[in-house]
């Protein structure tokens, strides 16, 4: 049995837990069919450009959320929460994933 | 010095706690050389076919399992996993990751 | 409004607790700049050379740190980890991931 995978992009987001709301409202509208969020993470990095661009250290509230989605949906997500990383810490990245049932990450 | 990184496969491993023992079986009868666990995620996703294909909000109770396999060992990996995901929610994922001890993740 | 990706690496370390301290001072010197740490990680995996090439199991006292840096960071960052896991249990990938805000993984 030969087993298709198929390209995907993951967005992994990581924001602090008071922006959750906000983020899973925001993949919601986007499309995304599903998400998985990491709670109770620790780090370390660099404030908002608005916040001045200093190191904030050991903050214990952000989460980690993360979605696979089509590679036409990456662009419209990120610039949707283009505004939230202008205002408050945080980062996103994408990945190259491959999923083995693409049905499940396509709500169209 | 020269650091040679070899190239591997990631699988992640998104499924409802109560599934953990089976993928952790699973995954020793597939040959991976470890695995790690990430306890109490949350999330938000399709079920599965069988049990409908309906949302599901904010299931507190899901483990992420990764584990990093040469590239021959995904497709049983993921054989062997898809029968779990035809009956309960979860997901799975393969990503490129680059090691620099590769006999740490091949048994053979 | 065309979006730019900038490509990068990423560095997960998976490590003991213990080890959290080290990993954390070594990523500051080594130009990282920011990191994010998962805690309470269990896993099972093998124990270094050193220790003996012996299975341990469900370890729970683990974590996953998790930094973007530009390439060129790499090899020297995963070299001034080596020694670590010469004698101690723990891993390392390392994957591309792209950003839109490369300024924000750069120090210099």
């Amino acid at each position: 049995m030969s087993f298709a995978l198929h390209p995907m992009k993951e967005i992994r987001i990581v924001v602090q837990g008071e922006h959750l709301k906000f983020v899973k409202e925001l993949l919601d509208r986007a499309g995304a069919t599903g998400y998985t969020i990491i709670n109770n993470v620790s780090g370390k990095g660099l404030h908002s450009f608005h916040e001045g661009r200093m190191l904030f250290d050991d903050v214990s509230s952000q989460v980690i959320v993360f979605t696979v989605v089509p590679e036409e949906r990456v662009e419209p997500i990120l610039a949707a929460l283009g505004p939230l990383f202008k205002k408050h810490s945080g980062t996103m990245f994408v990945t190259d994933v491959a999923v083995s049932r693409r049905e499940h990450f396509s709500s169209s």
